[in-house]
């Protein structure tokens, strides 16, 4: 993160200026960043180190970021496709569409089914037989304390090692595997395209890596990772297989575009929302609300098709384990947290201690951020030291918390069984809510009951309602402190994890400590409190509201407890957001993610797009007829990914005067080094018929990328040919007149959804270039300006928080 | 609707080329629509004659009217504004951003409150006292006809007086008020102000008749008209009170514009879904998916805090009256229609049926938009001819529905009580959900039991669950069929009427009559089926889904209903849109108002928007410095609202060629007006400096509206005189290249929210005008453009349907 404020304005001196495409980087263009515009220099103070990978936050890990193409590239091979596309062919893209979108519901649900399957039941049967193993262990030892102490090690040992399986393969195979996943696929949505985030590697670790995480009782959640798995199911299909062994279906050939890509991830990021929480409706809004960057009722429709899919599967599985045909999963209902049973009553004065609930939810939520971001800077110096520093840090978590998990139990005292509720008091098996461990029969250990389940478990007892004497103030107090220290440590490991899990954990306990603290006041039932506690910190740590009103509505089924979990979203998310930005804006500025973020910043009506222009290099232009070695000089010897397209006088349709330039539009990088892989060349100067481009080139051709100049092999005399540029052109690119404020640009590039805008000039007349410059994203990045015009910083100071938010 | 297709084209004859700006329309500006571009004649086959009311279809009530300007206005005095503004200042503005979002919420709840508080006291009443009439008249007649006769006199007459009061009061003082406002509220959302569609007079008859309409028994709801009031008290606050009596709060200048507006008018539409269904989320997601045009998270969080403000007050009033405190109001809970004491299971072969009431759903809405759409043409006819027509409509249909809901009861034989259900079995004071009406002791009437309750009453009988003998299918039939016939003969009448509670009416009464006739394959309870047959009804004709499927789960509090709900949404959804647009859609055409769709046309990638504006008659131009004589010329002589400032060579800060040109920006014709009424006239042709125009001008009194040029009294001397237009010049306009194609141009105008869009030329050269064209709303509509270009209309028949839809 740290950069140099040197050579941002470079100092005009001869040499460069008349040779403004010296050779800086040798060939070696695909080190650097493509987005960027320059031929000496990165301008505007980009950092060139853009990381990838969740937990090399401070660049282990070096790779270019290509920013995506959410624009249609209207070129007249596009328009040719256009024009010929039989309603026929239109059909079965509508109906692909649609296929695509059922099957990235179907294999989310069916995954998230098997995942949830494997998770209950390992996690499940380990702390079963945990329980028997410190329950009667006569065959080994006798004594109390070698029964613990062989309790622990088997304990330990089966955590570790599941944390070493997740651990190994999120090291070795899929560093991108690791973490939540949801920063990238926010990112992703906002047209920047983290490398391998997608891949068929990545989705397996993640699917494993999850199970084993999870299993091993580590303080992280399926939740993110399934979101991450929806989306990479979505990029699959979309891709029609893997890239290596790729299918080529015919049909799929209309989807290999960006825009298509994007609206299929958008749809599996929904499904894993929903699939992680059986809420359809709160999928599709948390896609809509922290997710997508662009969105349009066509896709609202199309997710909510994707999570009913989802949800009718879960169901189905669900219904098809509940006569215990799967072990120990499908036991409770469709619904994960249902506390529907108790009533909710409430009156005015009740509105304080809620109240008070989301005040402290969003104290604690941006806390918790807070210190979060310095663990992951910190953790990052460790990450980066290698392969064997990761998977040491990995496994060090793991015994920490096995021996928290197992240990801590020990400080409480036992509670006797209420004998109202006597039949589900400890189970000699060790099943049920109420876990015995060190506690003498007809007694049981609350805090064991809370620390020796799987996490869902020990949220669904929190939860519990009716139950006022369940637990006490001091294991609930150990519990919350434990977690506490737990989700700040395990989050940055490198295995699969999501942060929904551990800040539900940590907020229903506060919640339900909150209750008992507040025990004279409060006259809604502790379990609801604890609800209520768990969706401040979510909303006092994510900063979202009607999603994460609708999933808590859909996890706890308590349509009643809405207006007051409203009012506790609202002031947590108030109050976090006085002191810092949501946890997932922190990620993604923390990896360096070029994000567009939809509000734009006061000063940025005080600086013109000419103004942002002048501080970069000039731009590069192209004529409509350009000779091949000059395009390959251009490609090599710069990382621009768009030039303009500019014909000088010439022949033009309208018989216009002599001395005019025209604007012609915008071509690829990826179109132009297609042309030359094709070696589509001209022995002279002259502009070609459409159909002589026909027979050589489809849309679809244009359509592929990753190849690099540098593989092409041009011979002495084909660089003396000429390509006609201007059936790849892009004829209509979005432009801003110079004079164009910086904020009213941005505001244009994001809500279209571009990758390059031009910049023309405010004057016309002869001798004038008609594109004065071009902006890409990583130039309306408010912190890349401010790098650039330190003066606009200081204003920002002044003004304080932007008026328009 | 009828338009003339000549006169596109103008012959290009001598006199029309020499004298550019020959008068028209001799003062009489305001009788054209504003937004047209032309000198001479409509541009594009514009439908002059927009009209503003909701029944006067045909153009009875002739207006123009306004884009919005939504973008912001970048002049001088703007960003001068926008500079000084203190820290201070921006705080007062969030401060009361957040308090106006908090009014709207509270007045809207108090407001729905209150008139549910009338509706079911006035209705209960009303249907109360008919009962007894019914049932013992002892004192008047003996006769059993004569009992009846009266019980009919007594009700037509009542639902007669109660529409004359809402239709009167709509008639006389505020024709907008009439209608649901939805579709208004959807094209201000977009940018189209329909004129006194938000005033005082608009909600207080809006709310008066509103209780009256649906107190009269009308088949109509207050949803509708509650969306609407929600908006106009966030109009109403927006503008600091009315426009007449207004307060001029300094606080609120900030507010003067058209952005803030419209993000109130959201939380006020949000407000009203919020208050008439007690459905907070339901509120925030229809006015994200059917009403909203721009969206952004902000908005959705302050949307979101209103609607909690709503269910606060809402839920206050219940507890108030549920112990009887105010008469028959409250004594349900906060949700409308529960359903939730039933358990729903529901197996693979529960999936057919389902889906039938899906399919039927989807037909059947479509059906209702078609034969509405009919009805509101033949009624139009009608309300065209003047006021009494009007009133004489409305009250036709008020005593046709009184003969129906009336008679009708006779046709269907008693059902015994059951006994298992003795204790709600008709009461002889009435009340209860069993009337007993023409029935013996111990029997009930069962038709008589819905129509003769008020239409939640119905609603609830309709759903109520685990009563599978309580209605009959003839009944049922009887039901369902008069309730098509009349949500077909009183939406269009002139009363302030919502179409939610007649199609949930229809809807259940369809689910509940398969429930019956499919008895043998059906698991799942009638009451269930009642609620799916409406929630497909609506999704069948309004084509929403996820906020929709929100609102029904908030209606019945039944979560695990959900995914069937889903399911069957979907189905209506794509079946209703094989067949024709949404019911707003369809209203929204009829009134002509230029909504600008978010999906655009194959065809539009085609055509230019060079071509467009080659078909339009020049723009105009002002000089940068201008001639007050010229000034006034055009703004008489034309009906633009922005004009293009272009400076000629002249002195320019960065010492270009003199024979450049330069796009100084886009100055608007309000702007222009408010000049000359200040007369801040220069004696000779120079550019002022900051601080004269800042002496004599704020930003604030720049953004008053409604003066027109004609009032303006300008001296000889005066008209010699100059004006500095550069600090008035938004010196920021969006701009497109003349080769833009117009699907991209579309999609700038409306992602960005503008009013003019400058067309600028492609080819750059000396003595090329700067700006080529203007492009407005009007020109941007699909319909318009094909009237134009008749050849696009073959093509896009031969293309099928939009494949990026």
């Amino acid at each position: 993160m740290e950069e140099s404020s040197s050579s941002f304005f470079p100092e005009p001196n001869a040499a460069e200026a008349a040779a403004p495409h010296v050779e800086v980087d040798g060939g070696q263009e695909d080190e650097h960043d493509p987005e960027s515009n320059s031929l000496q220099q990165p301008l505007l103070k980009r950092s060139p180190t853009l990381t990838a990978s969740h937990y090399a936050m401070v660049g282990a890990k070096v790779s270019h970021i290509e920013s995506l193409d959410y624009e249609i590239n209207e070129n007249d091979l596009f328009k040719h496709d256009w024009r010929s596309r039989s309603s026929n062919e239109v059909l079965q893209y509508i109906f692909l569409k649609w296929t695509l979108a059922f099957l990235v519901g179907l294999l989310t649900g069916v995954t998230a089914s098997l995942i949830n399957l494997a998770i209950e039941n390992i996690a499940g049967f380990k702390m079963l037989y945990l329980a028997r193993l410190v329950k009667d262990q006569r065959r080994f030892c006798s004594s109390g304390s070698c029964r613990y102490i062989t309790g622990f090690a088997y304990l330990a040992g089966v955590n570790l090692a599941l944390t070493t399986v997740a651990a190994t393969l999120c090291v070795m195979f899929a560093p991108t595997a690791a973490g939540p996943g949801i920063p990238e696929i926010k990112a992703y949505l906002n047209g920047v395209d983290t490398p391998n985030m997608f891949g068929a590697s990545t989705l397996i670790v993640k699917i494993i890596g999850s199970i084993g995480s999870v299993s091993a009782g580590l303080d992280l959640g399926k939740e993110g990772p399934l979101v991450h798995i929806g989306s990479c199911f979505a990029s699959l299909l979309g891709q029609g297989g893997s890239k290596k062994y790729r299918l080529d279906w015919k049909w799929l050939r209309y989807f290999k575009n960006d825009r298509d890509r994007r609206d299929l991830i958008t749809c599996g990021a929904s499904s894993g929302v929903c699939a992680a929480f059986r809420s359809p409706v709160g999928g599709v809004l948390f896609a809509l609300e922290e997710v997508a960057t662009w969105w349009r009722s066509a896709l609202l429709w199309r997710t909510f098709f994707s999570t009913a899919v989802v949800v009718v599967v879960l169901r189905g599985f669900i219904e098809y384990c509940n006569s215990g045909r799967c072990g120990l999963f499908g036991r409770g209902g469709l619904i994960l947290f249902d506390v529907s049973e108790v009533a909710v009553s409430y009156h005015i004065n009740d509105l304080l201690p809620v109240a008070v609930v989301g005040v402290i939810g969003g104290l604690l939520g941006s806390l918790y951020n807070y210190v979060l971001h310095k663990v992951l800077r910190l953790y990052s110096l460790i990450n980066e030291r290698g392969r064997v520093a990761k998977l040491l840090l990995s496994l060090g978590v793991s015994i920490f918390t096995s021996i928290c998990l197992y240990c801590l139990p020990f400080l409480v005292p036992c509670t006797p069984c209420d004998p109202s509720l006597g039949a589900v008091c400890p189970t000699p098996e060790g099943s049920g809510n109420f876990k015995q461990f060190n506690c003498p029969n007809g007694y049981y250990n609350d805090l064991a009951s809370l620390l020796h389940a799987t996490n869902d478990d020990a949220v669904r007892n929190v939860f519990s309602t009716s139950t006022p004497n369940e637990f006490r103030a001091i294991s609930l107090l150990i519990f919350f402190a434990l977690y506490c220290v737990l989700g700040l440590v395990t989050f940055g490991i490198a295995v699969p994890s999501g942060l929904f899990l551990p800040i539900i954990l940590m907020g229903s306990a506060y919640g339900r400590l909150l209750a008992l603290a507040l025990k004279s006041y409060v006259h809604i039932d502790q379990g609801l409190y604890a609800v209520l506690g768990a969706a401040a910190l979510m909303s006092g740590s994510m900063r979202m509201t009607v999603s994460l009103c609708v999933i808590f509505l859909e996890l706890t089924n308590n349509l009643l407890l809405l207006p007051i979990t409203m009012f506790v979203l609202l002031i947590a998310k108030t109050v976090g957001d006085s002191f810092n930005p949501s946890i997932y804006e922190i990620i993604l500025e923390l990896k360096g993610l070029p994000f567009l973020e939809a509000k734009t910043e006061p000063w940025m009506r005080n600086l013109t797009v000419g103004e942002l222009a002048a501080a970069k290099p000039s731009v590069v232009n192209l004529r409509g007829v350009e000779k091949v070695s000059r395009v390959v000089e251009v490609l090599k010897q710069t990382s621009h990914n768009g030039f303009p397209v500019v014909d000088q006088g010439g022949p033009s349709p309208m018989g216009t005067p002599a001395n005019t330039t025209e604007i012609h539009g915008l071509v690829l990088r990826a179109h132009l080094v297609a042309v030359l892989r094709k070696k589509w060349f001209l022995k002279e100067r002259r502009r070609t018929a459409d159909w002589e481009v026909r027979e050589k080139f489809t849309s679809v051709d244009l359509a592929e990328k990753g190849h690099k100049v540098g593989q092409v092999l041009i011979t002495e005399e084909e660089m003396n040919m000429y390509i006609d540029l201007h059936p790849f052109t892009n004829t209509t690119p979005y432009t801003v007149v110079e004079s164009m404020s910086v904020a009213k640009a941005v505001v244009l590039f994001r809500q279209v959804g571009l990758r390059h805008l031009l910049i023309i000039p405010k004057y016309q007349g002869a001798g004038i270039s008609p594109v004065v410059g071009i902006l890409t994203r990583q130039d309306l990045i408010a912190h890349n300006i401010l790098n650039a015009f330190p003066h606009l910083a200081n204003k920002k100071g002044e003004k304080g928080r932007n008026s328009h938010s």
